[in-house]
């Protein structure tokens, strides 16, 4: 059941707009800059006189729609669209979003962002009661449960089965009628809405998407909302009262895009004053200041800004995409790293370094960069972290749901900085962190979800609540080893 | 003959290996970092007891080497590889390099790296003696050349087919005995040998592929100069004494990686030193300093640096490569600049900017980010431009061919400024970017080829001397009537 | 709703076995030979410790199962497989069976040849319950109808679910245990049990593909009968006591393979009697017999046997299949015929031809042969075809449900001479095909169906009911224009 | 060298017409009806104001001419195509035709159907004096002698080359200006020209493919002709008097289409003579007679009639082209056979059969079939041959260069019998071959090349010279063995 990840990564990204001509090929446009959410495989609905028609498949955007012939089946002025990051055991095309139904009295397509955490209980008790699911993904289960409710209008029995899933989503759901969204009640994902020149609305995980297709930023929806998209304009409400703001920190550490806002906080502002405070919370003796390309260059500037080391571009990314296929002999197997990260020789011959990136996962690209520095001349490497240590599973959509592949779950701080070959190593504080980005929502941490590095969970945690008090016993048994 | 480039492109990049066991994945490591100098090819050819095999297709090297099968018929301890940047009408798979050529008495491949300025002319003398080509390609002219030598070695029959080839040429050529590379006698292209720890000796493009692969630097080629490696080791000879130091200055200025060092300056440095000239040359009153990511960045933070004012990332590019295809209408077609680059709307806004680029050639893509800029809510935007006009076309291997495509070869700075939609906009003198790139060979810049800026080619034209001339025509009537 | 067809098609081939390793690779070989029973996908699931795992596509069989790499997950001692024939607006790839289920407490797979008559009934009902579905295949309706059931065991369940569905099926079951097949109450569909020399049992819609592999024939299954197969052997049960054969007729005529034995009659010998009874009912005068390839080679070499004219070979079909989707023009597009089948100029030139076909569906066909026979110089052509003329719809499983697509249907057999341009047209009575095939089942027609012909239907027609009514109104209108 | 072949081949067939638009398209028909030729790869080239285009790749012409797009850029009312049987080490992209040469003064196309025997001295010469070859293919080299001609017309160099080159060949050659097709001086391979009624002129290997294109017989082109077309109409000229006819018989007995007429005979009547001829020589006690599909129904058919012994079939193969990859085991590869060909069982079942087929090469196929037929109940099986024993290597474009390939080149009648398990054996006689196919040529066989049965080369070996005695001498070692 446990997969082994090499980093963190994010589970998918939506993308809706209505009533603008071509909505299809504007929806490529959007999804393209939310790629970074998932790359695994991409789809986008469309309606068109009452019907929905739709293409998806395995791979980057670009791979699914390799040219326009794909989007000659897509046209109508309304339509939705995901990008996928496959989980373990769920890479089959069955699983690749948007979802389409039809039914013989109704149609819809359903995206879905985010992860359920009482999904396995809700689909045994629906296939007790006769449901087939046709994936493996817990994005099924509200269709189940919107056909099986009882209500009477669409937005209704959507309201009702919202009610049922728990944990993190951000739903986009297509009709020839209407375009429906909706935010679970801690708002763990975000998800915007904004309005085009002509009219048209548009819905999109980041508002990086809203940038790029030309549209105004409206705002973003809120803990427990569902919005209602169609020829008359949006309406909003709330489908429950019982909510709390907890939006996934990691989303600004490491996730989103800098050009994008989350609840009104620039990413890329965020990352740089995450490491200003870095700066100020381990200054360093130092020479220059690097940050791993590309998510810690926000936070590696606000260091050398802070600070007052020269900031030096002493790592060089290969923007081609590297195949790490081909590897056979160990020896070639170390190339693999170098393929991806180069050292610039002539910057970091002779220096003493403060390497900053966004966060530890397994150790084990920090170990290999410290050696990249190294091998290239650098005398002293200080590694600087701009989160704290993970040290605590996700359930909320990112792909850490087993503790132990967390090196800093396991291991002091010191034992981290001996395994990865630094210098020294810091990392920035829980505190430092929440003021840096600095939401004043009326919740834990100012309304950020911190779980994955002090696990308090901000929901009771259903279906994993067993598994993670069992890796907890694990966690103490080694801790005890540690003691004697 | 005349086709429209949105942007420079380089023409290839080539690696060769000799002496070690699995030379053709180890080469498939060291072209990924060559990757830049051309996407639109890649081939590799291994010998292995006494036979060549090779394996080449279109598109990037991860699509041509899609998986390790690939490399199942590329056994054996020597091999050369290429990657290719198409230009027009040449884009067929016979163009695609190495080309390998299997004769009754000999077994060669070869790979080039440059453009020869009387490929034409020899063309046809040759085809008038019989010689069928199978590419359009020049570099299929040498092969002919060495076969119709009379000489009794390889080598002296590469020698003296090296004497009749003008213009710009980095050569690898592969033979189950030997492998050799020779340079222009200008030098125009770099090429440099290194050897890794078990002794093999490996020639590339540019150092980074030296680093990719773990090989130490030996030293770069110099002008006239061919190099045999074999089984003794490697030995280096002048084919001619009729050389001048002329590198491309393109190579430091936006082609090369910025970890290469060529010609003894790190290519990072060199541009960061243009950037502080730049600001030395150009001082401007601002709030931020912005580099258009990804060539732009050293010499936007040596802008910064030098100036004091802060270097803000103000734009990010989209890691993920866009397909320009889905535009079928003008609204949607602006979309497409949104898609490769977006404007950080909390960093930018009221802002006074400085946009460094490292070059303008159409002056198009120039105009839209200052538009980006504008749209993200900035109040003034000072473009500075860390090299000369180009107002000169390249036939050394860089795809502009017609000075008209270069908008600073007709137009006027103030002209190019209004154009752009600038506020002020200034390029970096042609004594600044000498001084700042720094060679000191006994040359004209001091090693440099300037000619894309100042018309002072290093060699006659050959083929191109009718079309150059009546290209200048023209450009005197345009600046008549600028005159009148 | 309705769409054109050119021939008659059959849908899909089943092939399952239970007892011997690889059984997935045997499931290609024996699924091969059922290929022309469907050639728009194909797909193979196998069991193997406890789990099922699939792969299935659009396509040949040997276009979905490219190479051995494919077999690397379907590893195991039993498997079943499926060849389809799309029928219209069902050529997703989610249509491709065997569809596979994986639920929380049963795995299962399923493959079906036939076609249900209350699929519309059954779909709204189980949707209205709250039922989604995720294919357009009528197949679907069994799973759905097993999982509500809430009888015991599988095969308890199973049966229950088979007296839902009506129409025609042959169903092919995979569990982790078991291998379960099922044949409707009319037995309209093949399905034959035979064991292989290691004891493992064999399922397959033909005995050509138990000869294939290498399986004796053990028996047909019967009307309303399932059979279950695990590793005890297996057992026969009756599901239902209504029964009464009724299989198809076309089965004999046109789909099934000439080595196959239908319920005890070999499909060539079949063919060879009809062929001869034709010269009986219908003797000519002429200087050569010609069976239409492949499918009326037998019948035409009966006819000539019977007759005493010579068998020749004056037509010629083109082994490799062709695309006709290279025809622009008009003139072009005659040459798609000829692309599929020449006629023999040396054979042929100044001869009476009596062309033998076994059946005409819309006349188009027909016409062409006879015209590539004049082309070529033949003097006469009479048409003989070894069956009746095709009047009626076919809801069980051959894609012609709409009886205006028929030519028989609305033109009298004088009518449809003039349109194929013969000079003679004879049919094979209704009587003499029955007498041919010669099935001796206390049933109608000795239990074949022939309601294509009589209209004659062994079944209510549920869902068709209306429809079928209609389209017979309209007959009567054309009827009534050819009596005044 | 020397590669094993399982069945002969043989190599390429060509097609080209001048004088019609879409002539690509029209060639795509005419090469259809000749795929039977080779399988291997396919093109077309296309000769559209002033200029030659050509799209050609691996594969079956259709996979090559996947869709339309295809012929986007094939206009034009001239074209040639070529479909191609690769030869061992010759399987490379690169060899597939028409191989297309642009030239700085003129631009050709050449398609070829043979072998020359004397390309490897050709080719030496050639690259002695500088050329460089392209291809594995000994097709290029005809192009490079027409280079290297002084003579001043085109068609003057092409004639000059003619006498150059030694062997089998049917050349087509387009240019802007002319189509040109030429026959080697025994007319080894068959040629022949006809009209479209647009005025159209077709060349095309067989002439079915006139017949698919509705194009009308002109005539075969005869040994050391030469025809051009061009906008005026046809010339046909004798570009050597040094000529004999020698057609090849394999065409009549195995490889031509028995719709297409060669010489003047028809293939199908010439297969159906020499059934009729065997069934004279051989005479058989036996219950039904039986063709091997496909190549040997008309054989069987004739030796039904002439025997009076009632035809049946007895083999059905299998119309879906089955790969063979899928083999892992020795009880599976059994199972290969049986996928291409079954035996009909109700047909065979205690009967004694005469099995016609046209020729064995290395008997293991034959083996495969006498035991199919065992299988299947027959109590008898007596293989009759309708063409003589196959004990010498082909040098003029069948796959045959190696004798010992041949099992009748090294053992009796009744060894080879004995190996295939047949109850007798006998081949037609050389004299019943030559016959029956009923030539009148002035010349050895009445102009057939009969040389794989006796050894009667019609021409010098030339390069094969060394070759063929040195498997003599093996021969006679052989032979003396069975001596003593």
């Amino acid at each position: 059941m446990v997969t082994k990840v090499k980093s963190l990564n994010e589970e998918c990204g939506v993308f809706g707009v209505w009533g603008i001509p071509d909505a299809a090929r504007l929806s490529y446009f959007g999804l393209h800059s939310l790629q970074h959410r998932g790359q695994d495989g991409a789809g986008i609905v469309a309606s068109n006189k009452g019907k929905l028609k739709g293409h998806r498949d395995l791979g980057l955007l670009t791979d699914v729609f390799k040219d326009d012939r794909q989007f000659d089946c897509l046209k109508g002025e309304a339509a939705i669209g995901h990008v996928r990051y496959n989980t373990a055991g769920s890479n089959g095309i069955q699983n690749i979003q948007p979802f389409q139904f039809e039914f013989h009295d109704e149609e819809l397509a359903l995206a879905h962002n985010g992860n359920l955490i009482n999904a396995t209980t809700l689909r045994e008790q629906l296939e007790d009661e006769g449901a087939i699911f046709h994936s493996n993904s817990d994005t099924e289960i509200l269709v189940h449960l919107i056909r099986r409710s009882e209500r009477e209008t669409l937005i209704e029995r959507v309201k009702e089965s919202l009610n049922k899933v728990k944990g993190a989503f951000a739903y986009l759901i297509l009709t020839p009628n209407e375009m429906i969204a909706a935010l679970d009640p801690n708002g763990f994902r975000p998800l915007s809405i904004g309005q085009m020149s002509n009219g048209a609305y548009v819905l999109a995980s980041e508002t990086c998407a809203l940038d790029v297709v030309g549209a105004e930023f409206i705002r973003s929806l809120e803990p427990g909302e569902i919005v209602t998209v169609n020829d008359d304009g949006y309406q909003i409400e709330k489908y429950t009262e019982d909510t709390m703001m907890s939006i996934c920190s990691m989303e600004y550490i490491y996730f989103a895009r800098p050009d994008s806002d989350i609840a009104g906080v620039n990413v890329h502002t965020a990352r740089k004053t995450m490491g200003r405070t870095l700066a100020e919370e381990a200054p360093t003796a130092a020479d220059i200041v690097i940050g791993v390309p590309n998510s810690s260059l926000s936070a590696g500037s606000g260091y050398a800004e802070k600070s007052g080391i020269p900031y030096e571009m002493g790592l060089v990314k290969n923007q081609y995409i590297a195949r790490t296929f081909i590897q056979p002999t160990q020896e070639l197997r170390e190339l693999g790293v170098r393929m991806k990260l180069s050292a610039v020789r002539g910057v970091v011959k002779g220096k003493k370094v403060v390497m900053v990136d966004d966060s530890i996962v397994r150790g084990t690209t920090s170990k290999r960069i410290v050696q990249l520095l190294r091998d290239a001349g650098a005398t002293e490497v200080h590694v600087r972290i701009s989160s704290p240590p993970l040290r605590f599973p996700s359930f909320y959509g990112i792909d850490i749901q087993n503790r132990h592949e967390l090196i800093a779950a396991d291991h002091s701080v010191e034992e981290v900085r001996e395994i990865i070959g630094a210098d020294s190593l810091v990392f920035l504080s829980v505190a430092g962190t929440v003021d840096s980005i600095g939401l004043n929502f009326d919740a834990p941490y100012g309304g950020l979800c911190m779980a994955y590095f002090t696990g308090d969970y901000p929901t009771p945690l259903y279906d994993y609540e067993a598994d993670y008090l069992k890796s907890l016993e694990k966690e103490i048994t080694v801790q005890r080893d540690e003691e004697s």
